[in-house]
């Protein structure tokens, strides 16, 4: 595997360190839980100098297999105050494998001083001022180093929100066409890079060889079929590039889990007009892009280019969690709208639904009226000039709620509920409440088999099964997180046999080793203790592991509302049971 | 004992109970954490409608014990998210206790509705219509109340802060002039008060009885040595009669102890400009009262009216920790401006220690420059505009720090530590990490022992004897706060073997029992006890009662850290050992 890359913020200084034989064999999600747990002192200042920003490649990133170009990032969340592990695709994961590293660490943070840039490749590191680039939001920062650097690099910034150590301030990653659209959103990992005084990354991989496989032959046929496997699933390989995640909408709404003016009712009225029905309508009315990939091998393609009436590009990225955090959430009605806000949240590195929930928060507390999406983006767009109200919004749902004296407060540990309501969708509600990362859809989707019939069905409505699929998906997660894949591959995992051993084929292929599916179960659960380890360190509890009082109200359609235990939830960390 | 008064603040309805077996015997913090824990679900919303608003008259309060008018407040803190017994002088407590009333409690809270308040008196209680005091601060508010109602009643107020649910909002009674100096001032109960849309309480106690004695004569002679003591000890029979508790400026900075910079040092250059002398020269000079008390009975009198340059009334109660908090803190180093700042706290209710160290960190966040006495008072004035600065201000010294992207933020349990730095006064520091209400002087006050050579002497600068020092400390506080005493009674209780003894004797005597000072010992850890079993059950654990990491930093003159370890510092809650 490769090497640790550290770089010194405060004494602006680089290092190559040998993988310790305890880290070898993990990636991604497994290498940052575990390197943050091992090094950041759990009772740190998450903006302080003891805290570290670590970004590493998945286990087959670099490599050739379909959807494996994700990087994680990990550190102390300053939003949620426990461990903290956010990724997306674009460009970054694979070129820092093919530099060979398999750990890009950021410590320490400079005391009074400018931002800085880094700039890897093969020759080494430099760190650079970045004092031109200062103020600038992640598309015109974006679009600078590339003219410096080159459309071949790979770049990650942060926006105003992370110069600014917004709690919901994300870092994002270039895109193929060079835009902000793919974030590592959740947890306010940006505000730790703004902390460290680091506006930007670039990763150029020139004159670098390809990853190497011990098994190419081998790798290439498990390759094949798990390319054709994705193609086949109906979600992977037509809902998903199709519609995008925005296919959603309709379905959530449908089934009455589509949390409507801060989680008041399960149906948005208005849910056609948000819906990716419409949204496809747009885009092909106005010459936009229905699927793109966010990174080379991508073969599901949810992301898309969005225009507005004028043709003219406005986002992209636009995912069904968004859709719905500035739409029913905040009952606006206006696509165009959400897309300027999702837009906005690009460019100034926010994490949409933390930030679409915050807004919705502000009509909870009287600051804007309900569904006045020109009075959400008029508020949007106070984050970049650092006013009052621009800072409590950019700090996130809790904190506004917070500043604004509001009791229905969807979070758990501090981080905003997404798109699926947890009293009507109980799998997912688990996973909110369980899952060391803060309320998160993504650490153990348990839509699938609640909602979509994708890895069994097990009725949405009723606590039963649920603890136990939320946990059995938390553990593939951590897994598939681990190895740098899309989670999108797991809709075809789910339904099919042959899908975990594809992905241990690929590992084996590549490293020349011999796991079995047993292993990356195994892995999995490592991940989580070691996470749940660093969180217990923090101070977290059982009492963190619920979900807020609000969720005790009766939820329309279907008048369901939330009624685990605290001590049945904790079932759900017994990973090994 | 006397009964339960309970409001709900949604029906707006009330009732009298009788008080149960269980707390017959209790009083002021004694009852009101006892029915914290008992009646609050611990891991509820600060502000939603399962928190209650606890007031309680001391055991004493209401007979002739001199220095027996503490009004204790409990709920669940907005602030710490924790237990929270805030006290303070005034006529209320006298008053409940002359009306029989052991308890007053707000319970629920309306869903949409104006503010109210609530009349007490010997027929019963009124819940009226308050919307014409709405947004009026607490000098016009108490101005307004007393015309209405006579001098002769007690009020209790929230100001702006309160309306608005901010965290630093206080509670405030007027005091024997009808100004809001007094104020039970953290853990932001005013927000609890404003949440239950409650902006005053009328207590009349027109017609009530004396309360009754059991021993008259007995007390008499008890509470006559009482009296004598208290006059006779140098610190409450000279020191606070003679310049306050701003008196300590000068004794703590010549300590090295005075938190100067957002602790950064220990001496401030200025200290001489904001000392207790320089207050008591402006007040001679501007035909001002240098001692005043805070409710009837009071025999030391450590309140002030402090006059303007043109001689008219600026503030009162102004207290050393208000005086460090926008002084020493910010570096702001004129007197007139701070007593403007404590004006301002009182008229919108807020509490000084947490909206001073606040301003500190919106210096360290670089919002207004270091020294800046006109641009704080320009901040402070934003708190009743409702602005964005305005709304994180008032949420306290925490929330500014966290809006504003700092990393050296003086908090425990998000409450702001007061004015002796823990790494040079360690008794203190050991009570500010350790006792269950956050980071509090007033809970067990190292400074006796550790700078004043009271109640013996303990090194400062040194670890030994620390964390015995502030467990006894905190022991005997609680009792003290039980009994409805004000705690500046400790300092001639410390250092003299009849100060227990003799409340124990008034106590027997007022209600014909044969307690002894072990009893009242055991009082005080039961108090403790139960505030951390709520505070468990909500979520905390040892490492909340830890310093930030700030205190790492050496800290001059004397070049002191904070070293006690977790296992330490747990001993200060062996309560028992």
């Amino acid at each position: 595997m490769g090497k640790i890359l550290r770089i010194n913020a405060k004494e602006k200084t680089w290092e190559y360190q040998e993988l310790p034989e305890s880290l070898v064999g993990l990636g991604g999600r497994a290498l940052t839980s575990k390197m943050v747990l091992d090094e950041v002192p759990a009772d740190c200042h998450p903006l302080g100098c003891y805290n570290k920003l670590i970004f590493s490649p998945g286990i087959l990133s670099g490599s050739p297999a379909a959807n494996s170009g994700r990087l994680s990032a990990g550190a102390k969340s300053p939003l949620t105050n426990g461990i903290k592990e956010s990724n997306s695709g674009g460009f970054i994961s694979q070129k820092l494998a093919k530099l060979g590293i398999a750990a890009l660490v950021v410590e320490d943070k400079p005391e009074d001083a400018g931002f800085c840039m880094v700039v890897i490749n093969k020759q080494g590191v430099e760190i650079l001022d970045a004092s031109d680039y200062e103020g600038l939001g992640n598309y015109d920062l974006m679009e600078k180093l590339w003219a410096v650097y080159g459309k071949r690099t790979g770049v990650m910034t942060i926006g105003q929100a992370g110069e600014q150590c917004l709690k919901a301030a994300s870092i994002h990653q270039a895109d193929p066409k060079g835009r902000p659209g793919r974030a590592m959103g959740r947890g306010g990992l940006g505000a730790v890079m703004g902390s460290k005084k680091i506006k930007a990354i670039v990763v150029d991989d020139s004159g670098c060889d390809r990853i190497p496989l011990v098994d190419p032959e081998g790798f290439k046929a498990a390759n094949k079929k798990w390319v054709k496997m994705l193609r086949d699933h109906p979600v992977t390989g037509q809902g998903l590039p199709g519609l995008g995640t925005a296919v959603l909408v309709n379905v959530i709404n449908e089934a009455g889990a589509l949390p409507t003016k801060n989680f008041r009712t399960g149906r948005f009225e208005h849910a056609a007009d948000i819906s990716g029905e419409k949204m496809v309508e747009n885009i092909q009315a106005r010459n936009g892009v229905v699927a793109e990939g966010c990174h080379p091998g991508c073969v599901i393609k949810c992301s898309q280019a969005y225009n507005d009436k004028n043709g003219e590009y406005l986002t992209s990225g636009f995912e069904y969690e968004t859709l719905w955090a500035f739409g029913a959430h905040t009952t606006v009605k206006d696509l165009d709208q959400i897309a300027m806000m999702d837009r906005l949240c690009d460019d100034y590195g926010l994490d949409t639904i933390d930030t679409g929930v915050a807004l919705g928060l502000a009509m909870e507390g009287g600051l804007i009226p309900w569904g006045d999406g020109d009075a959400c983006i008029d508020l949007l767009k106070q984050v970049p000039q650092g006013t009052g109200f621009g800072k409590i919004l950019g700090n996130g749902a809790a904190f506004t709620g917070d500043a604004l004296g509001v009791d229905r407060i969807p979070v758990v540990k501090r981080q905003a509920l997404p798109a699926y309501d947890p009293r009507s969708v109980k799998g997912v509600g688990v996973t909110y409440a369980t899952t060391p990362m803060g309320a998160d859809h993504t650490a153990g989707y348990g839509v699938t088999a609640n909602i979509l019939g994708v890895g069994g069905s097990v009725d949405p409505l009723k606590n039963d099964i649920q603890v136990e699929l939320s946990k059995n998906l938390q553990i593939a997660t951590a897994a598939i997180d681990a190895a740098g894949l899309c989670l999108f591959v797991a809709f075809a995992v789910l339904d099919n046999e042959e899908g975990v051993p594809l992905i241990v084929d690929m590992i084996n292929a590549q490293y020349g080793l011999s796991l079995t599916p047993d292993d990356v179960i195994k892995l999995g659960i490592s991940i989580l203790e070691n996470e749940n380890e660093f969180n217990l360190k923090a101070g977290f509890t059982k009492i963190d592991d619920q979900l807020p009082e609000m969720f005790k109200e009766k939820f329309p359609p279907h008048d369901t509302q939330w009624t685990f235990s605290v001590e049945e939830l904790q079932e759900a960390k017994n990973y090994n049971a």
